[in-house]
């Protein structure tokens, strides 16, 4: 359901049972709340609620729910698949305002916080002791817990740490008929029936609202050493990634790539040099902490002679290593600021990932000669983000209808190598349309059924994920 | 509901669409695949299915839909919460059969495997490639991958690696109807709405029949160093575990501890010898691998001037590491040994342990005066293993009396310090009864209404866990 406008009985019950603050519907307000990262459709909430406590969501949620009022629940706004767009007239449930941080349990190592702590803020909060929350992303300074949960948030930490999921502890969500649940307390082992926590974990705000969470926290890793090295291939990155994995020696902590036509548009736009004299087809960037650092410097040494790498560098210190960093992490920017990417983040079987490339290679060279395409991503995850760039002398228009058509294809391909048509950033409104390259008839039932009964008057985040 | 009888027009479906040796009702064989571990209810199933392919699974299920006839999936029946129990005429499913293990993927390190496999079993199978499956615990020898993802199972290895979900990447799963679901493929990361895997791990038969998963694998860990430590009380189990989580120089995986009462009854039992020369309160097993050899020996010789241990001893060689693992996992059968134990397996915030330990002393000491409680468990996770002996004196029929109005005493205490019932086993049949302590009405009722989408007739493993 959608309302274009609040229900004058819902308006006075506002009125009358929460702070004259709490509801705003200023129009730069309305278009902010009203919008995440993506910018596909036009925001068009009909207001925005700012609560600053559980008992202030749960007596909005019944009121919601009383008055079939469609809520979009609200974070950082950071996701890229519209799971936070509010173009229905939806009511945005922002979660701004409930950032508390509680005390760090050193016997635990745990903390409690309120969903609307930003990402960062629990970084700080936790470092002080040594300790650390390992979800990790480049929009760490606005995403929040709260989103970060609602999207079981992913990063360059994966391969070391794993997803949110395995990093919340205790959830306190409050349902879309106004209850509160707190689920599983401060429990690392509790077996007792349906975790109900992990239905809401990933849930893109269609199955309750996060108000709180006790997070898993994790000492602060030791001293990383970033590496990074020039491969002929995506063949070439996946034998040095099993290579890698093999050791004894070292702790992953992020496995990044990127081809050379990243690192080409990364130069443009930044004006920095590549680490390397000559040009190579594939880079990829180690983060190891070393357990034998002799050992590991010795598996340093074999690379070029077993032939697993044609070039390579070590960071010293700090600064270097932010700066290989920023090789990655720059790609993304580079690529908007000079041209126009469609954007896809999908996964693979990370011994799928050789052959999955080489068909989408061939497959776009036969249908759109001359097309760029720039891979990178986390691929020790099997993770790619496929950016597939407008030639220069094509129309906008023309390209994004091209797209819609190359979506299909790409994601069929997907398909067939047992592939998702979204690693982290989640359905939302934007891949809707394509639920079903990853998920079979079958399993769609059982999510609208789930839907159902989480949601009977449908009133959470409409539209969002699947249709019920 | 229960039959005690099978529908004759689906006994002759059976004859007609399954092998010959598919279905057995010989005496011995439905006692055996009548009952786990537990020995609380008489073994009573109608017949005990015996498939040998997912088809088989799914053509069986579809039948017992049809005919609304009460199936039990049935794994390793190692449990101790009589989830596997099949009292009320019900038919067996056993997964005994379906024992394949697919080939290792060096690569992504992941191995499919059918769910009848024995955990042991599994590991041979990876080790050979320098990599593990990190679920273990005492009854690997027996228990299999399926009944290990339907209890979610925890073991000795929990801190350093998490329980069971972490380690499951693919699941097939067949429904009550006969459908079979395949979830999550060999993927790392995917964000397509509701992660349906995590419904069925832990739901201990009720929601699905596992019948394959692709297991995620990591290496094989290090050399390991296993200590025990003597030291008074609890408070300073604690205290030590505190200082030993903080460490950098080593990875913690095992922090084990048990009691003087358990290991005076395992030295009467096992006639070994305490390797410390004065009584201590507790003990702590520490097994760890070393980051920093250096630091870590650093780190020991400071323990006894800190004031953290009063006696201390490390295992030199493997054999000796058994012999000290030996004193922890020789207690279960111990105390059985040397008297009448009634048994919980809770769990609490590792920050409430000592007052939760300390309030449930003197409970009993007011209550039951005189009477001995062994406690022993994984405390890393918060997971303590309760048992409280039967007097000499007392009959047994008294003593299980006493322990009925016992457990909700000390439920209340859990409930009290927001702990589980149930940290690993699960709830099966053996403590239904209880679930309110450690789950809300509101969760409660939404596992009811989960059940329902899930087994629409209330033919899976029925009267497990809750009853709709």
């Amino acid at each position: 359901m959608s309302t274009t406008a609040l229900p004058a009985d819902f308006l006075q019950a506002i009125a009358e049972g929460f702070p004259a603050d709490f509801l705003t519907r200023e129009p730069g307000e309305l278009l902010e709340y009203g919008r995440d990262w993506t910018r596909v459709y036009t925001p068009a909430p009909s207001a925005v609620a700012l609560p600053r406590s559980t008992d202030e969501v749960s007596r909005l949620m019944a009121l919601c729910h009383k008055h079939r009022v469609a809520v979009v629940p609200s974070g950082g706004r950071t996701g890229y698949a519209a799971g936070a767009v509010a173009a229905k007239g939806e009511l945005v449930l922002s979660l701004k305002r409930m950032t508390r941080l509680g005390p760090v349990d050193l016997l635990g190592n745990t903390v409690r916080v309120q969903a609307g702590a930003i990402t960062e803020a629990v970084h700080h909060h936790c470092a002080e002791h040594g300790l650390t929350w390992p979800v990790d992303f480049a929009s760490k300074g606005s995403s929040t817990v709260g989103g970060n949960i609602a999207t079981n948030a992913g990063g360059v930490k994966v391969i070391r740490y794993g997803l949110t999921r395995q990093w919340v502890l205790g959830l306190q969500v409050v349902t879309a008929t106004g209850e509160v649940l707190e689920l599983n307390g401060a429990l690392e082992k509790n077996n007792t029936g349906t975790d109900l926590r992990q239905l809401f974990i990933g849930s893109e705000g269609t199955l309750g609202v996060v108000t709180e969470a006790t997070l898993k926290l994790t000492p602060l890793p030791g001293k990383q050493d970033v590496f990074l090295f020039a491969v002929p291939d995506v063949a070439a990155v996946l034998r040095l990634f099993r290579d890698a994995r093999q050791q004894p020696s070292f702790l992953i902590s992020a496995y990044e790539f990127f081809t050379d036509r990243c690192l080409a548009r990364l130069q443009r736009h930044r004006k920095v040099r590549s680490p390397f004299e000559a040009p190579s087809g594939c880079y990829v960037l180690l983060e190891a902490e070393a357990k034998d650092s002799a050992a590991l410097e010795a598996w340093l040494g074999s690379l070029f002679e077993r032939g697993l790498v044609t070039d390579g560098t070590l960071a010293q210190g700090v600064q270097q290593a932010q700066e290989l960093w920023s090789l990655r992490e720059g790609i993304s920017e580079s690529l908007a600021a000079t041209g126009l990417p469609h954007k896809n983040d999908i996964s693979l079987p990370v011994a799928a990932l050789e052959a999955f490339c080489g068909e989408l290679e061939s497959v776009f060279a036969a249908r759109y000669p001359g097309w760029e395409i720039c891979l990178f991503g986390h691929i020790g995850d099997g993770n790619l983000h496929v950016n597939i760039m407008k030639p220069d002398a094509m129309e906008k228009a023309e390209f994004l209808a091209h797209t819609r058509q190359a979506d299909p294809t790409m994601f069929g391909l997907v398909k067939k190598h047992g592939g998702s048509i979204s690693a982290e950033h989640g359905i939302g409104l934007l891949k809707k349309d394509y639920l079903g390259y990853s998920r079979s008839p079958a399993e769609l039932e059982l999510m609208r059924a789930l839907k159902r009964v989480m949601d009977p008057q449908g009133i959470l985040n409409p539209g969002k994920v699947l249709d019920v």
